[in-house]
């Protein structure tokens, strides 16, 4: 008998956004149709709706029929078949021991719906490297052009220009439209990765690099002390809402297998995870581990459609006493495990003595490699230090192995990192790794301040963002303390999508700033709820303003709390707009003639029934 | 009959911080003795306490009397008659319009104390510039040497050497020691600023300067809506304890006057205020301002002991025009009542025109002048626009002026900034202005986030911080929605603290890095108490761990909720260490011959318990 109830579809949030409206943009190929969200303001402004990244998927579209126990629609299916390079094939047995010998009152329930797995016929190369490096533009491709380009063939012609105005790209070349031919180069050098396993047709394309939008990853986790199975999937669909463009699902301990099954058929972005974690649930110790029970892992999870598996290659017996004298030694879980294996048996890791059979696996299912850095600083003190740069540099030499075998490759990053050695870490990454997608954690400026490591770390993120970082992985307050709820996921979410926003504005990115610009028009105009839906939370958003204004007519009051009715800093310049067209001393004369009043009769009356000026804002 | 009530110690938080000592270090000069804060470890780490800079004055002193309705003991006063060049005189009459003309119903209470002010004799400069240049080494000056040193002599020589490694400090020039000497050349150059007006001898004496530790600023004010003056002060000490350099009283509405003289007589930090809000509350309307009205405002504040003013002398009637054309217009509140009585008047600002008498007044008191960028952007879009740099140059020109007349003077700055426009605002800034220390609002690297700005500026901050801001003024969460309640505060306070001290790192200033190392030694040692302890704010450390870990032996448990206790990444590098002092091969073999085991008994108990490996990081 069974204890643990499947998650149902009321366990997830579904519906739209406030003021949203999914849209659908075709391409040229069948099936391509790429989902975005308009947000639409008020008449009055007389504008178009922005136009902003959607990464929830059909969680948010009212028209779409949410089903968990089924999972998602299969997009990518028909693409994949008609490519004709995969084979259906019968799959490896689920075995007790890829849930952790769970008895079976404590086992996660299986998914309901069996797949059979699919995979590349006579050793093919399936992934979009190799499609690419063919001169192939898949669907994918030309989805991501789409995707990427937000419509912004819409904007005007000033807004593009504007963008580039001071810029800085440290090197991206960010051309003003994405064109499939464009992704597909950069796929084909290597400078950017699109992660989906054939067996997660389930997902919406994306790209990783960096002459596109700048992503973030949420990771995800359970844990049979402190979260159900129904929570990581609410945790993923939940932090896709707010902007995640893929999930790492860190999960340890029991049902690995099973709760990732229920992940994965309901994700629309990509998934990662780390496999050593659940091969070593598989054995007793780090040093139990062989290359047979890792690759039994692999083929495990690649059947399932994880779409991206943070490999440890990169550590070296012979760097492994670099780490000897820091201040925080190993802090990478994964890195830890692989360096107590080495140690232990006095070898090379199976990791790296294999890593052409790995590039094989790979390639079959095309699950694109994430070189995880194993020696990452887990304090300031540790940055880019001899064991950092020796395992990136070793990372560097894999990437080449990888694309050799037409492998998708991004590189993992710091970590811990004060702000003046930032820069070094993305130039190096670029220098030893040819120009594969970095993909880093963080970093943390400052080692400071537990509790608000979403901070500490989105400071440095925003940062190596615009230097050049492809995605970041977010951190959330729960860092280095404790296990994240829904809230971290959110907080941490949100945080990183500011990160990855400003490092898109900051890089010039053409039409990144036109939701910034929209956003302070609202603003300036006092349309509130425009401000609140056209942000990143318009839920918090307008519980911030209900806290001061709570009445539902001060959302559409001309004054807010910081100056309140009496003066009004932001009115101030239409009359000085006024000025300019009509002359200033004309102006000057007819203003006082008119009783030189700012505000209007209404908000008097508001004053009247006891809203008086509150605090102000400089 | 009066229904406001007197605040009372009660509204305060008091008392020391966990594990937290308040030491005073004694200077050559009478009565200097600067309180630091020690942050006790375990006797297990073997280590010398932590010395923090220690804002919080007497509340989190178990041995001082704290009396709100007395006020904090006068500090400065014996230094200030000892110097003989100031007078005790009756000074302004207090009227009703000082606190908005309110019915005695609704006066908030008269402080029981009353204090005579004082005044410079014979029109003399009694500012610590004046004494600077005269080669005077105040005692406030060694008090601030001593200050910010924090005991750095006591830290290993190889800490301060590491602390310049790879730093970069955009031209400002950190000595390994301060001397009194040094605080007096910097000041007499008006590169560092001393806010503390003779009528507040209540201030433990600090300094902005870029060749110091960057200091934050925190904004209250009252609302007659939303908040009583006992949250007020409440809200001072709050923000002091977490670490605010200064305070800014932004109130408006009514019974500004009193509640300014609570927060004065209970403030251990300089006090700011913007003069013209208090001004506009005696007036109707904007172009009814008047110079004899701003100039009795400004006496009357600065009889109270008001540290610094924001004037904003900048704006200037052929400027306004350039604010037509942007998204956001004038958003300052100071700024647009400015250009409003500019336009109205059609004429230079009573700021501009009186600006050598402005100057006599502060002399007089030594207020220091914070001079306000009116035109600030709002938006990205319009930062460093023709605007807001045609303010700046103006402020330079000021800025001479007012040194001419031995004023202090900082120069406050944006505001909306994306990154890539961050370095240009501060470079422009040092060129224009001489040198006086930078004051910045965030900057917000982008508008797309309300309810998050304190993290959208924070990076701002941060990087400004870095390129050689003095003094970051935060801002919460609540920025552009509503007012900060005490929660706002904190956080606010707690994100600017991160992103002075990542700035004070990235600068190479000698010995900030000490705390991360004692952090990161407790984090890897699993001393959870003292990894709380050390950080920002231990409370919140300490609760987040509770919600994951909640018993009381987890704190001292060598696990944490990420790997959980079956594996420890963190444990895995004392093996390492061994290996590296007795060789490889020699301690594979007893390692194996061990058992090879890694978590021991205890936690193998403890997972028995129920306790299981929780979700892992990467």
């Amino acid at each position: 008998m069974n204890v643990i109830r499947k998650p149902t579809t009321g366990d997830v949030t579904t519906g739209p956004l406030p003021a949203s409206k999914k849209i659908f943009v075709e391409g040229t190929q069948p099936g391509v149709a790429v989902p975005m969200r308009e947000i639409h303001v008020h008449e009055s402004a007389m504008e178009a709706p922005t136009v902003v990244y959607d990464t929830s998927g059909p969680y948010t579209d009212p028209d779409a029929y949410i089903d968990i126990e089924a999972g998602l629609p299969k997009l990518r299916a028909d693409w994949i078949e008609a490519r004709g390079d995969t084979e259906v094939y019968e799959g490896r047995e689920i075995k007790p021991e890829d849930n952790g010998n769970v008895d079976d009152e404590h086992l996660v329930p299986t998914f309901p719906v069996q797949n059979a797995p699919r995979r590349a016929t006579g050793g093919k190369a399936v992934t979009q490297i190799a499609y690419a490096r063919q001169g192939i533009v898949t669907p994918e491709m030309e989805f991501i052009a789409i995707r990427e380009n937000m419509l912004r063939e819409r904007l005007p012609e000033e807004v593009l220009k504007k963008a580039k105005e001071g810029a800085e790209s440290f090197g991206a070349e960010i051309p003003d439209f994405i064109t499939p031919e464009f992704v597909r180069d950069e796929v084909a050098r290597g400078r950017a990765v699109i992660p989906n396993n054939i067996n997660h047709p389930e997902t919406e394309p994306m790209i990783i690099g960096r002459n596109f939008l700048v992503k973030i990853n949420a990771n995800i986790g359970n844990s049979a002390v402190t979260s159900s199975v129904a929570e990581e999937v609410d945790k993923m669909v939940w932090s896709t809402r707010w902007g995640a463009d893929t999930v790492m699902d860190l999960s340890t301990g029991r049902n690995i297998h099973n709760i990732r099954e229920w992940i994965i058929r309901n994700s629309p972005v990509p998934i990662g995870t780390v496999p050593i974690y659940q091969a070593l649930e598989k054995v007793d110790r780090a040093e139990d581990l062989t290359w047979e029970i890792y690759r039994d892992t692999l083929i495990e999870q690649a059947e399932q459609g994880v779409d991206y598996f943070t490999i440890h290659a990169g550590i070296r017996l012979k760097h492994i006493h670099l780490t000897a004298d820091r201040v925080t030694g190993i802090v990478s879980r994964g890195g830890s495990i692989i360096a107590q294996w080495c140690l232990a048996h006095h070898k090379e890791s199976f990791l790296y003595e294999h890593f052409e059979e790995i590039c094989d696996i790979m390639r079959a299912y095309d699950v694109s490699f994430s070189l995880g850095d194993g020696f990452r600083p887990g304090s300031s003190a540790d940055a880019n230090d001899a064991a950092q740069f020796a395992e990136l540099e070793t990372l560097g030499e894999l990437t080449k192995v990888a694309w050799e075998k037409d492998c998708q490759v991004i590189i993992e990053g710091p970590g811990h990192v004060p702000m003046h050695k930032i820069k070094v870490n993305m130039e190096k990454q670029l220098e030893v790794c040819g120009e594969a997608p970095f993909y880093t954690l963080g970093p943390l400026v400052t080692d400071i301040a537990p509790g608000y490591d979403h901070i500490t770390s989105g400071i440095g993120a925003a940062m190596i963002g615009w230097y050049g970082t492809a995605m970041l992985c977010y951190v959330t307050p729960k860092e280095h303390l404790g296990l994240p709820d829904r809230n971290d996921v959110k907080e941490g979410v949100i945080t990183y999508k500011i990160a990855a926003h400003a490092a898109d504005v900051a890089k010039g990115h053409p039409g990144a700033a036109a939701r910034d610009d929209a956003l302070s028009r609202a603003r300036f105009e006092f349309r509130w709820e425009d401000q609140f839906n056209l942000g990143l939370d318009p839920d918090r958003a307008r519980d911030f303003h209900d806290q001061t204004l709570p009445k539902e007519a001060h959302k559409t009051a001309h004054f807010c709390s910081m100056c309140g009715p009496k003066f009004c800093a932001m009115e101030i310049t239409n009359l000085v707009r006024n000025y300019t067209n009509d002359g200033m001393q004309q102006m000057a004369e007819r203003f006082q003639a008119e009783g030189g009043e700012l505000y209007k009769e209404e908000y008097v009356d508001q004053k009247a029934e006891g809203e008086e000026a509150p605090g102000g804002d400089d």
